[in-house]
């Protein structure tokens, strides 16, 4: 199977390691909206001008996204999927069913095959969530994030005056974690459910209590939560937090019984070093699968709920049932 | 969607039970081998007898079979694949290459719709593997079942000479659960992994000493586990062991990255008050699904790994998409 990628960000690079993990998988190209010539990539991928993208229409069987959801995203998929069979990796919840159809008209009208939202949330713990609504119909969700590096949080900390570059961390509140691991089905706030950590380097004379003030009193991003500062020198940010760890979990708590006398917990949970190249293979077994679909004359857009998990895999069903049922 | 089942023990009762969450399932009959008059039930269903099973042909959707892989399922699910779309649990996981060609051929002969070696191990162990595997190729898998009983276990501790009964647990060993949480990717021998415990109420005269070892020396069952032997009456084990939890855990530790490193923890567990009820839950699951592939003439044996997620949901997948994506 021949891949591009749009986009040469974290995303992108992820995509580009983990091709090397799927011998199925070739990188051919990745296109980019910067001069190709700047590209220092880490393979024998073409690096090829965006503008120039409309050539290789028919050179490459999956286009795997690797853009922003803010603006990136939005425009891209539905006009790309008119090109190539597309993966994306859209996480703007409330905009899936909009960003759906706009994808799914691209892709009918030119018979290409589209899923957006692949992942992890969106993805892997949205699949996870699915499958456990579908076996214990009676039951509690709850979705805890973390421990991890959010980008959105620690960009607004860095837009504080006088703060220089920061990181932030969100962090599962443990008591909470094991309330929801003991059966014990609890009612959640915000606050109870996860806490903040800050590391924050300060530019020369800024005001620390006053940047303390601005972070942990900052609406929707900080005051519902019990937010800690920890200020620190830039060569310790560095050294100790330029990693993008994320994970978190995902929980089903649900009865059954003649009297509901019997409760049942289904944990999915994930530990990941790298938020981006975990992404990253996800985007590429899903890759593998609606190239599968696209053969199959499967057209239009799709989600994680759509795809038979087998497609994911480069095994064959009959060693997939041998050695993994 | 019209059931029938065949077979009432923990399992049918189990999926009687459940079949009062799924306002989209109806439990129309109870097949038995024992004299129908003889069952007493939890529901409004009909109770008739195995040998008029052919009289129900089309009357109903899905038969779901609850029976037991040792002999009963190797006979029924091809059998009655010819007659019925059906569901098993069958779990002999070495014999499921055999059992899976028996059923797609009845199914296919009469354009039917089968799946096989639905529940938890087999069925959402083995999704949990599969599609952490497609996601991360270069990692290690870990199963761990527990805590637990072990019904196996149980009887053959019942078969020693001045056993009056038994409950026996498989219990993963903490310490082993957690290097594999913490990402060491460990190297674990059978007694590593498990520890067994055995509560044991004695005939009268028995000796306990040769009881307790003849339990911790039986090949296969106990010589290769740390187990422990406690000896209770008969009232404790009817008071404290006379439920069937059972649980565990799956894991797979992998590596991205241009030099592989940054390691990833993909985790599934589940903790079941009830063993027989929670696979009952996905049985039904299950068979709103396959009943979904008969109607698109999608024949034959099927299992979990061939399964679109949304198929095993009562909600549309719109719904889908808007509110678990």
């Amino acid at each position: 199977m021949k891949i591009g990628i749009l986009g040469y960000g974290n995303l992108g690079r992820g995509v580009e390691n983990a091709v090397k993990q799927n011998p199925d998988v070739d990188l051919d190209v990745i296109f980019t909206r910067r001069n190709p010539n700047d590209l220092k990539i880490n393979s024998n991928a073409k690096v090829v001008s965006t503008d120039e993208i409309e050539n290789w229409k028919d050179k490459i069987d999956v286009l795997i996204l690797c853009g922003g959801s803010a603006t990136d995203l939005p425009e891209q998929t539905p006009k790309y999927a008119k090109m190539f069979n597309v993966v994306d990796s859209f996480d703007t919840h409330a905009k899936i069913p909009e960003h759906f159809k706009n994808v799914d008209d691209s892709a009918k009208e030119t018979n290409h095959t589209a899923i957006i939202s692949v992942g992890w949330d969106p993805g892997m713990f949205s699949l996870n969530r699915m499958y456990a609504n579908a076996i214990l119909p009676n039951g509690i969700d709850y979705t805890f994030w973390g421990k991890g590096v959010s980008q959105g949080h620690s960009d607004a900390i860095r837009r504080i005056e006088g703060v220089l570059d920061a990181k932030q961390y969100t962090i599962p509140v443990e008591s909470a974690l094991n309330a929801v691991k003991n059966g014990e089905n609890p009612n959640l706030t915000t606050r109870e459910k996860h806490k903040r950590e800050c590391f924050v380097v300060l530019k020369d004379n800024a005001d620390p209590k006053k940047v303390e003030q601005e972070i942990v009193n900052m609406p929707n991003y900080f005051a519902d939560y019990d937010t800690t500062v920890h200020f620190i020198t830039i060569e310790e940010l560095k050294k100790n937090h330029s990693g993008i760890p994320h994970g978190g979990f995902v929980f089903r708590s649900g009865k059954t019984g003649a009297n509901l006398e019997n409760n049942h917990i289904i944990e999915y949970n994930l530990k990941l070093d790298s938020n981006p190249e975990f992404t990253s293979s996800v985007l590429i077994a899903y890759a593998r699968a609606i190239y599968k679909m696209y053969k199959e004359n499967n057209f239009g857009c799709k989600t994680v709920f759509d795809v038979p998990p087998a497609y994911l895999s480069a095994k064959s069903n009959e060693e997939l049932r041998k050695t993994m049922l």
